[in-house]
């Protein structure tokens, strides 16, 4: 049995959170942002971590613009552990970044990779699933994943197909996994619902170094490649930012669901026992705020008359008043305002590429 | 014949502008704002008078609190002429005043009284038909009116309904007015389209002094005494403003129309030859500015997507994007946005009302 006593968090922070403009920006993204709650999204995440894991094993990979940000609302984290990636080269990426990081920590160490910006209040429970996944990934060579029992026939979300109970882990049953699967159409989430098989995929992996590594050098050669270059800048005593900057280019965009988790041989699944809401788009604050009677979710100096179902962030010093108007998203800062029928948010990254074209200022 | 070479013109800029709250307030109510075109409506009132009536001919009775701000976007008016009431008292004690105010620069004088906020484009007929009018006024103890040929059976304005052809004074068809009607309902409205006998009352107003002092004095006693208060303070040397802070809260609050111009026995009518438009509320600016292919009217920096017919008024550094809305009208200040549909106009009132009550800041 392996040394398990090094667990390690690194958070992937590196989203750019266009469904949320004009609060979330390039320079501060949506996991930057108290989008639900009242801290930033990614110091919740921090904040709810097991206790057992010190501040020193708890990275974050994020953008380089970004990185003073998350130390501003994360000051708990040490500076060295907050990583700034030159450039966005996507999670297949950040995992081979992060295996070296860790190993270099504690080469038979365990850890984890966690999105920044979910919702789960159940810290508890939370900390329960993380600490039997760690204890699945430490003691053979699988990834372990959380899935989401889903409640209704979600199209925005991958699912994970399990199989049967492999063990009960601290009294928790380990599902093998099937396969993972891209995110359905709506017949086919009425499917994965009614079958009682398919739980939603909260991006959450855990495994052992010497696993992940294993898997990196099988399934991305050229990326283990250029991350062995890496490797070797630091051994050779040069800075990690600039090797980065010498090297993250030349690393293949690929998501580390496509490029290994598909692909992997042993997977297994825990299922959550605690709340979750990936806080994917604005109508998530109807499931995190009260509702006024007449259905309206606001935030801030907001008068309504006549007007039910509506979503409305005002900024501070701003009063908004709706009249009249039903199933509205209305999204106030200082120098830009958005107004959105609920059902088009799936529209929003259009229409913020085009604001963007013309004004960039607004990104 | 009496001196007609004396003409003056009275501009009623009383209004409080609530339907174009939140660009409109209490101390830059919509008279003072440019809400089509690109200067204040009261000073497109007075760039358009007949080029014949000097600036000393020119008074405004306006609110105490906007006083200032009416001789700033009309610097070319004398600062004595621009009356302020220390309190609001409907349109027969601004007429009574304005009577006594001309009466003491010429007894023998003809003048108009006039809105602040009407839009009309055609200055040169605009002056035609007011000439007329003054001529119409001087010769004869008659009202003399405009009424405006009807496009379409409106329900937010008051009708003149005209006799017969008297004469024709300069060219121009002057009819006899059987009555004046209040704002109808959509049935009778229809009824006087078709009629082709009712014109719009466009709230002008031209007579002698000796005439609508003779009306004053009979239909409306207690006002006509409260002003002959006012002429005694001024003859024994107080000022204007000291006899209007002692004089004003006493009037009766009674619209001209009530009082006196529904009971006159001789009122005339000219019909206009030239464009007009009260401006009475938001949907007023489709009317004025270009529409885009969707039939938005933009004005600002506004971002439109799947969304049409919205009316949007952007302030100056803030940009507004409307997603897969219709038939809204955004109106965004500094410290407010009004977001409304736009068959709810009429209830925009009751809205600002309740906004005031907790927020007198933002009125």
């Amino acid at each position: 049995m392996r040394d398990m006593s090094d667990k390690f968090v690194v958070i992937m922070a590196g989203g750019k959170g266009e469904r949320f403009w004009p609060q979330s920006r390039l320079a501060r993204p949506k996991q930057l942002l108290p989008i639900v709650g009242d801290k930033a999204m990614i110091t919740q995440t921090v904040e709810r971590l097991p206790k057992d894991i010190p501040a020193e094993n708890v990275f974050v990979i994020t953008n380089i613009e970004q990185r003073d940000a998350v130390l501003e609302v994360c000051p708990q984290l040490l500076p060295e552990r907050v990583i700034g990636e030159p450039i966005g080269r996507d999670t297949a990426a950040a995992v081979a970044l992060a295996t070296l990081l860790v190993k270099r920590e504690s080469p038979d160490a365990t850890f984890a990779m966690l999105p920044a910006d979910a919702a789960i209040h159940d810290a508890e429970n939370f900390a329960k699933v993380i600490d039997a996944c760690f204890a699945a990934a430490a003691t053979s060579s699988v990834i372990a994943t959380v899935g989401i029992s889903p409640t209704h026939p979600a199209t925005g979300y991958g699912y994970i197909h399990r199989g049967s109970t492999q063990e009960a882990d601290k009294g928790m049953p380990v599902y093998s996994v099937k396969r993972f699967v891209e995110k359905p159409d709506f017949e086919t989430a009425e499917a994965y619902l009614a079958s009682g098989e398919y739980l939603w995929n909260a991006g959450m992996f855990l495994w052992s170094v010497s696993t992940i590594e294993g898997l990196i050098r099988e399934f991305t050669p050229d990326l283990y490649e250029q991350v062995q270059g890496i490797e070797a800048d630091l051994d050779s005593g040069m800075g990690l930012a600039a090797s980065m900057g010498e090297h993250y280019p030349k690393l293949e965009k690929i998501s580390v669901d496509y490029a290994i988790l598909e692909k992997a041989p042993h997977v297994v699944c825990l299922a959550a026992t605690f709340d979750w809401d990936d806080v994917g788009e604005w109508t998530a604050l109807e499931r995190h705020f009260p509702q006024d009677d007449s259905g309206n979710t606001l935030r801030g100096d907001v008068f309504v008359e006549n007007a039910g179902n509506n979503i409305v962030c005002a900024d501070e010093g701003h009063t908004i008043s709706l009249l009249g108007v039903d199933d509205l998203i209305v999204v106030q800062t200082p120098d830009a305002t958005l107004i959105c029928k609920k059902d088009q948010t799936q529209n929003i990254k259009t229409l913020v590429k085009r604001i963007g074209e013309s004004r960039p200022d607004l990104m």
